[in-house]
């Protein structure tokens, strides 16, 4: 099994244009701007000085990385000239700076440069990863070597101080995320040992040989047992699936089926347990962590944007270790819900926490609980998430194909209006879907090239498909030459109900429509929003919201009428009403609001 | 109207009879026990030097005080010998130690003596109401005069420091309760100054003159504001209502009708929108303080058992200035519910903080969040609530009866088996009640003296009641002497529902039989509790839970089956069982156990 690219693929039309669009003229423009306003493409002159203003962060290296890779991934699917020039810029100040010995990072030279890969949890080779994935990127867009050849040479240096000399006071990474950019390297230089370095990382990871941390407090770093051992998703979320994505890649790399079966049981364990109906990961704020098993407190999530988009690549990795549908409409939950939901519809702000659950009026309390942000910021102070967004987004259509060249089987993996080509074993062909999805379930599949499988994921949320779907969620249909398949998924509003152990949710529901998970603002309903009980006998009326370009659904619903007494006795009387519900993604695009997700049903 | 003291009542038995004699055998002996090894006696010894262990703390005098309280109160119920000797020993001790001056402190004689009355939040005037109100209960109960002498030797000099000299650092107490004390005192004295010196304590409160405080902070001790423009229920919850309620008295005793509507204000606010359906306050352990209006969180409540006793303590004062049963009945709602679930059945053991649900795999979570206690403790640290639950509970026949000498007429506010003996506009009478309330609701009153009037108090909770109910609540008799007035309020399970703004309510009940309500534990019903659906149609049953020796409710309920999936399309299937019930009171008697006392209906 291999994944296609998403260079190999032009999102068309529809929903992911849409997206790409607003990254592409807006979003870009807006983080520069923020960036360049914080400093951090400054940075990269390396001069510096203290009484400064905007002193270099240890992860702003990172941060610019990110858009880097993401002006990449845009200039692979269009010319970008503007882009290209800033990412040219910073290349050069980059090759200017670098040591002669290969090491590169911004904090680390001009602020403490002798103290270089002294701290484990100082993001050296976070800000390294993510270094090398924009190289990857870049090179791959434009062909453009000097950027990769400077990150070639810084993992060089990595692999000299970390196997050959271990010089360095700790043995592995305090942030993982080098591993898979590791992988992406070896990739596209064809150098083995890039991947090598990446597997020394994961194998050494936790064990007895790992140096420089606190034992104690490893469950946030996932260093607390050797991979192989690990079975729980512990830690710091957005870590943890860096480090979970890096493992699959080497599993599959390397075929190890210890380390796949490690990487199943944390799926396993994140899918059935650990993860909020949106796709967020990441319960609590402290550690920004996972915590026990169905802890998913609606009003404290953290889910940060970055773990629901880490959980995505791990999810998609799996896919190439087993067929398996589960994968793909992991990726699905979350690039409709809590992924998107981490940017503004005007494509300018973001979220870094992704509550499904906001009230206001708790924000005044005064007490120790950490409330989320109820509004997006166009910048953080820890601004990992808004560059890590839209390259997820320029990229997004790597999601949609893996390919079985031996069998000549295509997997649809998600559906989006697009067309892409590629060699399936070896002889050329071109795959088209033509859709509105996810607004509609309907979707042409046209298949150019010649005969081979085509293998479509069944949604979960569809019953009513034509076909025979396999156990593995897939209905495979045999395709000659200009085959065209019609699909239709057919959605209809669905009620989604947790685990009676997840606390908070019992005698709820999550209304989705299609794979999309709708949500209530008071902008459209009467407060309090948690005591809205949705009619499910009712038939629920589709619509569009003019104010927010969204779909919207409107049902017949119920809420308490107060008689002025803190309590009564008795049942309270009910009053009935038109209940709006937006999709979740949309959430907060209209300024402060109470929200919820997890509405009571009636 | 005057209030009828517990002196004048014997509790011959039922409910509160096991309660006293449960402090008297068991309780008394236990804190004791506990307060001579952690050295809170020794301590009055003046004798702790630095390198010793136990070294005294601020507020120690407070927690003997309340224990000497409370061994007042029992021996003015019956012969006490045992602790009189020991009260006799620590009042030597007090009289040896107090200064020439008249002060007395522990903390403030031998730790920091160049400290006294330098810093408000430091609890000197706090310890002095306490010790006061010792002396005074002491006074009442024994005719001995040597605490009373040393106390009011005491408060002379107070009244020096804080109104002649104005020689302290601050001019109000950082912990409201000397107020209170400084009543009692004048009660017992019939010394005017002292009454005029807890009105001056009130009247300079959150002035401008009123000095030695940061402003920023002010509302956790009720210094925001002056006394009489303060509506709203602020911060640190006990000092709150102890201040409520000293403001209750002087409204009372000087006829002040801005106090009193300050006081009227400050208790609707409580209770109707800042009040556990327990009769618990203090919604936040940040600041052990009321929050805002509605937020009434069951997981975290903070409901101090001081809060909770001290609220009845406001609510009962606040009977003299206005007859409304709402009073009686907020004191009902705590006697039963919040305050009696700060003891232990076996009276040994108790709780700070009064949650109204546990889910104990929560507290595994590595989070910020506290969480309280889910099992009693037979001491804490800050110990301040052991001896005030015995000294409430030996005493609670307070809260029986008020009259208006000059109409004649006795309001029974409760409802405890009982006989008590008061002269009624000048001549003497007895009023006994016969009852197994609140296991039932049948109560024969017999009234022995001149004819007058007898207004019953009729329970929120009963709609079948004979009689005509007047707007205050209460229902008028006629009694000659002689007089037999039988009632029966029938007792019937009801469910209670929260105003819809309280997070966390919505779609839940709670389940009262009389005015006791219930809550289910894991002990008796599966896990989680949370998930419990009591069907409201159903009929319950009345039993008694042998195990605990309290009444027990049996009820058809449901509960989510689930499938393994986390989130699953479509309403879960549900599967009937028999939930089983115990009385908030009762719960945490058996280990640790998921609680809940708001379930859902069904």
């Amino acid at each position: 099994m291999r994944n296609i690219p998403f260079e190999k693929t032009l999102i068309t039309g529809g929903f992911w244009a849409d997206k790409q669009n607003l990254v592409r003229t807006v979003s870009m423009r807006s983080i520069y701007d923020r960036f360049t306003e914080t400093g951090r493409f400054d940075a990269f002159n390396f001069d510096w000085k203290e009484g400064m203003p905007n002193k270099p962060h240890i992860f702003w290296d990172s941060d610019v990385a990110k858009w880097l890779e993401s002006a990449a991934y845009l200039i692979a699917n269009s010319p970008e000239p503007e882009l290209e020039a800033i990412v040219d810029g910073v290349v050069d100040k980059i090759a200017a700076h670098q040591d002669e010995c290969g090491y590169f990072n911004i904090y680390f030279t001009v602020i403490e440069p002798e103290a270089r890969f002294t701290r484990r949890g100082d993001h050296e080779l976070y800000c390294a990863g993510h270094l090398i994935e924009a190289a990857v990127a870049y090179f791959k867009a434009t062909g453009k070597r000097k950027f990769l050849d400077a990150m070639c040479r810084y993992a060089d240096y990595i692999e000299k101080v970390f196997v050959t000399e271990k010089s360095a006071s700790f043995d592995s990474p305090g942030h993982e995320e080098i591993e898979l950019a590791l992988v992406k390297l070896a990739d596209v230089t064809g150098e083995r040992r890039y991947l090598n370095l990446a597997k020394h990382f994961i194998d050494i990871r936790g064990t007895e040989n790992d140096r420089g941390y606190d034992r104690a407090s490893a469950w946030y770093s996932q260093s607390h047992l050797p991979c192989r051992e690990q079975t729980t998703a512990v830690g710091h979320s957005v870590r943890a699936v860096y480090l979970y994505s890096a493992m699959a890649d080497i599993a599959e790399k390397f075929g190890d089926p210890e380390l796949a079966d490690a990487c199943e049981k944390l799926f396993e364990n994140i899918t059935k347990r650990r993860m909020y109906v949106t796709g967020g990961i990441g319960s609590t704020r402290v550690g920004e962590a996972f915590t026990v098993d169905y802890d998913l407190p609606s009003v404290t999530a953290y889910t940060e944007s970055c773990a629901s988009l880490g959980l995505a690549l791990f999810a998609h990795r799996m896919q190439l270790l087993r067929t398996d549908a589960v994968y793909a409409e992991t990726v699905e939950r979350i690039l409709y819900n809590g992924f998107m939901s981490s940017i503004s519809l005007d494509g300018k702000s973001f979220f870094y926490e992704n509550p499904l659950e906001i009230t206001p009026a708790l924000l005044a309390v005064r007490g120790e609980i950490h409330y989320p942000a109820t509004e997006r910021s166009e910048i953080f102070g820890c601004s990992c998430c808004p560059p890590n967004i839209t390259r997820f987004i320029a990229s997004v259509a790597n999601f949609l194909y893996t390919v079985d060249d031996e069998n000549r089987t295509v997997f649809v993996n998600q559906f989006m209006q697009s067309e892409s080509s590629f060699n399936l074993g070896g002889s050329p062909a071109t795959i088209k879907q033509q859709t509105l999805y996810p607004a509609d379930g309907k979707i042409t599949v046209t298949w150019n090239g010649e005969p081979c499988t085509i293998a479509v994921r069944v949604p979960s949320w569809c019953d009513a498909y034509n076909g025979l779907k396999d156990d593995d969620g897939y209905i495979y249909y045999h395709a000659e030459d200009g085959e065209v398949i019609e699909l239709d998924f057919a959605p209809e509003v669905r009620f989604i109900t947790a685990d009676s152990r997840v606390t908070g949710n019992e005698g709820r529901i999550a209304v989705a429509y299609g794979p999309v998970i709708y949500c209530a603002e008071a902008h459209d309903n009467p407060a309090p929003i948690r005591d809205i009980r949705i009619d499910t006998e009712a038939i629920f009326t589709h619509g569009v919201n003019t104010e927010l370009g969204v779909p919207m659904l409107s049902v017949r619903a119920y809420r308490r009428k107060n008689d002025g007494e803190l309590y009564t006795y008795g049942k309270a009387p009910l009053e009935a009403f038109d209940a709006v519900l937006i999709p979740y993604y949309a959430f907060a695009n209209r300024g402060q609001s109470e929200m919820a997700v997890w509405l009571m049903a009636r």
